[in-house]
């Protein structure tokens, strides 16, 4: 059986190129996704990539990678929450919830930036964090979640 | 004219059974839909009952349950916004500006919880809270709300 | 063998009637103990029924109740704890250490008022929590507890 | 119809002469009731003087005062809390449930001591406060009493 | 070429006109808009005009103007945000990663209310606020807008 | 009868130009006055034009003020209280004690500012805050208050 | 020799008897000069009655105020501050500075208002504090420092 | 002369033994007093042994060791104050006002349970503390302050 | 060109040499002015000295400074701003806006003294802080500026 | 086989007999050091008795301990570890890391001190914590661990 | 030229292994230098590889990896500073100070553990953050370094 | 007898002239001495100038200034602590312990810079402190110690 990865990404991601390149880097959403299939294939795993700006959308998914984890077929989610990260209980609920093991990660260094992003309700829920590695911090993370 | 009793749950509710049956209990939410008819049918009620992951689906609802307030059409509502409870000024608002009168529910007893789960937006503009009661809670509130 | 049911009542309740009725409605204490009896009957319940603006007078009570639950008589316990919900962790520590199962009530909802009513030391030793609901709030915590 | 005045001594007021005299004066409690007296007379008031360290027995005068001022035949409360000032809510529900009027009196200059003195939760149910006149403060307390 | 004008509204706003009238007045958001068009033109400009009770609705509009921004079609974006004012980085990430300048709007003076709404995310990436002067405002900020 | 407009400015307005222009720009304070002349023209009003360093001083002016007010001849006052802005309950007193309807304006957006500029004292007695327009805000602000 | 007790008064006390008189009594500053002219006769002290906006001024009184304490012809300093009671450091160094007995009024009881006006660094030099006894206060004020 | 030794125990230490054995041992309040007699003994003292729930009752114990300690017959106060601790100034008064010499004991290694604990009015005006050493801390507290 | 040395002092420093010797030392203001005539001339500096406990007019001063320092002729300016340094927002931006290369200065070390003395809102304008050396801090001061 | 206790002392312990003899005194370390050995043997303990002010080389004294610990041969630690106590986590962390069973130790009664020392690290890895029994307290630290 | 990464491992790690292995799992320090060690090689890296449990001792190893920085010889560090990351200013600014690129390093997820763990100095100057993957998360670190 | 004057440089400061040039100037450590031990000569001391990055090892070097504090031989101590300033109690107390007369010096202006910055725990032992005078600061220091 082939396992599954989740790849989520949350609010404003799907801006990435042209959102604050200093911070982001210039590479898009789109690139991201094919550094994120290329990795799944090297680690025989299935790949469901999404982005969304809405929380409820993010929730259904995390409930969709939670019935794959009840049968076995997750290998994990990756979840770059954006800036529900910082305000969102909804979302850890949804990971603590379904039990699914997750990694959460950070393009840039959230704990360099404002005070209000220090702060991640979703790390309490997290297996794993990882931040300021950039775009490649993607495939990093599937490797990682693909040895678990 | 018979009057209608509003049941909203919110976030991650769709999950009860599998989600944490220690702290949740193993009923499903299709079970305390049963629950709710069955008691909202003794009070001699129509009972709207839905759940959603989207704050502002709910906030929708709770507009609805605002124009039947408008008619006198409305008994109450009994409103389960589990996390978001703790983070929506938005739901808030949405009960204040529609002036329903608002039952706020917990399965469990969120103040034996994490910090961050005592405090909740929506106690304010409630005119009453249950909390702990696990899912007979809800028979219990719509009791109470048909008496209002 | 007949259970007991612990109705206690803390600093203040004897004023039920004349003290604010804005807040508290018109009803005396001594109603709300008439409403406690006949709901305990209707459970098949002895009632004790008390109120003291004493800390330590209740402590002393929750020790007896603890007494019966030791002896596996005790049906629960009803505790309106008035303003020492606020400040007494001696009250909290009589609950923990008696481990008497404990539903904390409130007639109105302390959480739409000052900000030092939004604590309470007790919930989180309480097993439930009900507040808002008036005088008929008692009766639905009698018959909650008659299903523990 | 004389009214009465009513002053309250809470927790370790009984000291009063051998407790830090630097701080508190040299007069014991018998010196104050005296003055009080005498202060009570030239107004055409009846006296009503007590010292407790049980915060449920001020609690029980108070509810007393309640009742003359029910009747109109209270001129007022002078009330010297003690440690209680600072912790009890209990006694703040107990004027304010009540209704008589109250003059919050301390004989040192509280807010020139430990932070912990500065905050009274009486001053948010007192009519007036007078600190740092010593034991003569009760003289002028009763004085402003009377014109109530 | 002919500049548009986004002015978005976020949650309960469409109930504007019923809700609290005392703070918000009597228009409703109909009326809004027609001032809003009616001011638009009077400066050339085009207008889009939308409410929504979902935050993620919110965001993607924002994205729309941003990319009318990148081609220099954006006069500004008017945003009043309602209660997501107060809790949502997301939206200000929308702001700030799409760079259109926006001016922030109240229609009450929100920092005349309760204390949590004396905070806005918002404001950090904002390049105006304006608050208190009720549905006027909205002429008011697309004048100013219009000089930008 | 023609009414008046007062517009006071605090301390460190008699700056403006050559102060951090990249935040306050080049117009004088004499330039600002001009504007305000030449709009309450438009609006039909007499102006009251004032600066002053000295705290008393505008507590005088509003006072000032305050005496139209009581004779119905104050259209309002457009109140600049620079840092006085974050430190003065005198000035809020003024503001109450006299009962003058206030617009409270600031040229930047203090907002996005150091955080001890996000808390002014003066917008809890304002009708209308508006900051970040600029020297063209004292224009819209004088429009504003002549609708009032 | 004949003692004079100073009487300053701070900022807005000059609006007394306009300015709320819900809170602070319809007698105006004339009023309040005549009673503590009344008052010092009856004492036998001189009386210094101020009133300024000018923090500074204030200051500039208490060190005269100052000089006849260090001449030994100082009953006493009655120091009602208004809002300057709780943000000036400068006048609580002016009373340590000079060393002046004082004892601080307040008309109305501050501590059942704002939060930050329960607060007050002048208490911390302060002999004594007063408040909520409205005007007669500084009668009563004056007596106990005729006393010292 | 035999000195006297106080032991004072609060609230719920009558439940010894049964209350959280894990925590807090299985020996009872009895058997507790049979150590402290013994350990008196064997260092020349008499032993006054108490137990109450009242603040106010400990408050009286204190005042009778004072009396004993105004006339040096009191080697020193060993005070277990249970929840009061954390809670009671009246207590912290009781030892300030009457200069016992006391000793702090608690049980359990309370810096090491809920963050409210660690926090203890009484240790302010200690001579020493003891937590953690279980029942035997109660001998070897004697011990100590035979030895002052 | 002679350059200037400003030297500023604010509210109470009239009062050096009476006030609190045991913090501020026996010498006066005029021997304080002596001392930076005496440095002044030896660095070849004119000297401007004032003092004022006039918030306002020191902010005038600061700009008199301000417009020297446009001209190219100010060395600098020596600011000890007493009580002002923990609560004027106003006079860091009078040397914000007007660019003067500022030293604060205190005579005693604040940093030593109440809490409320710790912040200040001069340091984060000013070049360096010198504290805690007394009189003789003012030479150093003045040398220093010297060789800015 | 014969156990090993472990006695260590923190910064500045070293300067014990000369370093503020009111608060710790007049005892040097080389006294604590003979005091401990008389205790030890008097117990059948073997003593090891260091001090350092290095926080590292407490850390690796406690790692030693930890492996006498691991061969069970520890009888426990007396740590008296200064103002490290204070601001060390890497010490509590060494503390659980070899799960050695500590007594944390302190000469004078911290909890009466400044606010800063109130708080422990090391408290919440402590079985028990004795304070302000001077340097017999260590005689009784011994004597209590030799029991464990 | 050969690069070097500098992997520095701050207080107990050199427990590894033993301490905790729930939560640092069952590998040595030496089992990590192995790892490190063959990761290096794999991508063609020189390994500087340290323990120490003195603070002082790292800061000087960051200053040798700050010369090779210099020459431009080093890859970049890899830091697992252990509890110092909590508490160590110095170790950020000795960081900041040689301009070394870092990568911060926890081998458990300590954003799940206790509060005092979520705050670390070194976040604000690393370049990247990785915790929660365990041992292996070394040999990640040291790939996504040789990218640098 | 010549005195001797300690100049003592905490972590980091061996960096100096390399570290951050804009904040701390140029000139290195080895500058820094040389300037100390030209104003030495010229004061007529003797100079003990060192640096370490160990706490510990400044604990000791305190230590040995206090012994010649002891005999008299101490003129006094110059410490920058570095970032220690902000973190070690333990030094604060060897200050205080010794006694030895103490100028805290910072090169920079901390008050300016990031806000953990601006809290020492060594000012509260310091008799003054300098800051942002650059290196400078070490001779105007020096020049100030040799008058005490």
């Amino acid at each position: 059986m082939t396992k599954t990865v989740f790849v989520l990404n949350g609010p404003n991601l799907n801006l990435l190129g042209s959102r604050e390149p200093a911070v982001y880097g210039a590479q898009t959403l789109a690139d991201v996704q094919s550094l994120c299939e290329q990795t799944s294939v090297q680690n025989g795993l299935n790949l469901r990539f999404h982005q969304s700006n809405h929380e409820g959308q993010l929730i259904d998914w995390i409930h969709e990678a939670g019935r794959l984890h009840g049968k076995g077929e997750l290998a994990g989610l990756v979840f770059n929450a954006g800036a529900y990260t910082h305000t969102s209980v909804a979302l850890m609920d949804a990971v603590k919830g379904t039990g699914v093991p997750m990694l959460e990660l950070h393009i840039s260094n959230v704990h360099a930036r404002e005070a209000f992003r220090h702060h991640s309700y979703l790390s309490a829920v997290a297996r794993a964090v990882v931040c300021g590695l950039g775009v490649p911090g993607y495939a990093l993370a599937i490797n990682a979640v693909a040895q678990w």
